[in-house]
């Protein structure tokens, strides 16, 4: 199993709206016969993979698997089925398949005569598969909420400047930590001021995020990096906002944006082919509410997303309860009650309401400190 | 070395302006014959200690001393002259005694015929003995400013209230560090604001430090607990302010003041006494100098300041570069940009500009981390 779920690790941020899942099969002296892995919508599953990789020698095997096979026809068949047709004398999984529309393998498998064993390593299983379990088990995205500040609480110096807070190893660390989410998103305020690209660079490889930039007015620039085809993006804006026939000035007509409605259709991920847009009502502020955001990328396939600011943006979903993980790189530098706050308003009065949440893992990178908190239960609900 | 080291450190603020330093007699076979430690101005070196727990047995004998015996005839006669006239066969020891007074007991040894081993696990003794070293090459106290902060580095929330921002466990480790200091400072913001006891509590045994008040106008109220009696207490305020030959209203006359000039005598660190004034010049913005009130301290044989509050005082000592270690205590809480910000103003207007420490350690502390960090290059110097 902690074959497998080394197989899995590798795989999380690389297999889009799917779970990252590892399987090997065993023969009967316990010699590994193959190894798979799933890479993704419309590949094969791991065990498939792994009974394609067994090359005739699948029959008697035990598969470890670290999810529960799906008993699912989609667009490769059920894997409960596949295993029961191969021979497969026993199946070892760790973590029960959330997915209503998926669950059920266990069951069919052990109808079939087949011995079935469900729960190993659950636990390490479970955190590979966090980000995918909290999306299909709250119906939205996983949110990393990630972010530099100094000993302070300072994201940027008075006058904004912020490069660099954190040391170059920290920011290799963020870009691996990009890779592992299947999108990332800004607010205005952070390509107003930074103009990021929002890809993978540091030496890290693995498959680019989709590129969320909230752009509520329409005023994204045409030469913005995040406009620059080199990843899939994606710009929310406001139905009222920069649609042709909407009569306002040009500035609001940006060049190249493949308008879309709102709907639940899957995001066309191909690169230079401009920008999809997605149109979501702000509020009374102006601001879109995260909730309703995130319900709109859980529509079109995203299960995990990399909150990188700016402060406004995160406060919103720490206020909203919709932070799943902190990842904060804290610098040993002291900038002042001048510097820029790295947590927006969160509308706290008083100690007692503070947002509390429980620090999971502390490392030393370079010279910084890079601190991982989750909420303090882990409903994996909304709220 | 080691066990000289343990007995040491266990003195570490409780000797006074003298160093804690342990000595160990080992006979011919390297078995203990006796120790020592110093505790404090008025009583034995470590090195007259363990000859006299020797009874007798300290001739043809290894001294196993952390710091360099002294040459020196104070209120105890040189430790080397005694060393020498106790037949003590060998001298081991850490670190070479900074003090130009007291400096030159190696020297007086090796002279005798006594062979002399210096810079034996220096490195550790040097840790140990860290706060008093760089008060004495400084000429002014070590300066720890500690502070307990959410991750947002905030202090409080919106409202002012902090109890409790940090946990028990955090709370008790800052009583501990207390002890360790021989004084403990805070600005006229926190006694205001929580009349603090700043006493030795949570279960910490130790002597307890002076209390040092910043009160530049005279406003400390005769109730305050800091005025308790329970622990000796130092009032710094302006020469202008609080004398009854000033003036000024009655609220200026602290009852049971013991007012005296601002001169390099001891303070008499006896409790019921009513506390000691300290006279000392404010600056234009009516604030004590950091580098002048150290000063003061240091006439007055304080070796170590546990700076604990507010932020503008932090800050102060912070753009002096007149701090030696940070200890942080960081809460897994978020209090937002509404909060009141752990740092006060350090004047930076740029990233460039950011005040740049290293981090010495990292501790989970309960639900809380305990963060040291130091200058960047530890120079011993004041700035």
């Amino acid at each position: 199993m902690r074959r497998a779920l080394e197989l899995a690790r590798a795989e999380v941020g690389s297999t889009g709206s799917n779970p990252a899942v590892g399987c090997v099969l065993l023969d009967a002296e316990g010699t590994t016969v193959a190894t798979g892995v799933h890479r993704g919508p419309g590949t094969p599953h791991a065990e498939v993979d792994a009974l394609r990789r067994a090359r005739g020698r699948h029959r008697g095997t035990t598969a470890v698997v670290t999810l529960e096979p799906c008993d699912h026809q989609g667009r490769t068949g059920p894997c409960s089925k596949a295993l029961i047709e191969a021979g497969v004398r026993r199946v070892l999984y760790a973590v029960a398949d959330p997915n209503r529309v998926a669950a059920g393998g266990a069951r069919r498998l052990a109808d079939a005569g087949v011995e079935v064993v469900g729960g190993v390593l659950g636990a390490e299983a479970e955190a590979v598969l966090e980000m995918w379990l909290t999306a299909v088990r709250a119906g939205r995205p996983f949110v990393t909420w990630k972010f530099a500040a100094t000993l302070d609480g300072r994201s940027a110096a008075a006058d904004g400047s912020a490069r660099w807070i954190s040391s170059a190893e920290s920011r290799a660390d963020a870009h691996e930590l990009r890779a592992r989410h299947d999108a990332v998103l800004v607010g205005s305020g952070t390509w107003r001021s930074d103009d990021p690209r929002l890809d993978l660079r540091h030496g890290v490889v693995g498959h680019p995020p989709l590129r969320i930039a909230l752009d509520a007015r329409g005023e994204l620039p045409p030469d913005s990096r995040l406009l620059d085809g080199a990843a899939p993006t994606l710009v929310v804006t406001d139905p009222a906002t920069g649609t042709a026939d909407h009569g306002e000035s040009e500035s609001n007509n940006n060049s190249g944006l493949n308008t879309s409605t709102n709907t639940s259709t899957s995001t066309s991920r191909g690169a230079n082919s401009g920008p999809d847009v997605l149109r979501l009502k702000t509020d009374a502020r102006g601001h879109f509410p995260p909730l309703d955001l995130l319900a709109a990328l859980d529509g079109r396939g995203v299960r995990s997303v990399l909150v990188e600011g700016g402060p406004a943006l995160a406060a919103s979903f720490v206020r909203a309860g919709l932070v799943d993980r902190v990842v904060a790189y804290v610098a040993p530098l002291l900038l002042g009650s001048e510097g820029v706050s790295a947590t927006g308003p969160l509308g706290i009065g008083s100690i007692r309401e503070a947002h509390r949440f429980r620090i999971t893992s502390v490392d030393r990178i370079g010279p910084d400190l890079r601190i991982e908190l989750r909420p303090p239960a882990r409903t994996g609900g909304t709220q």
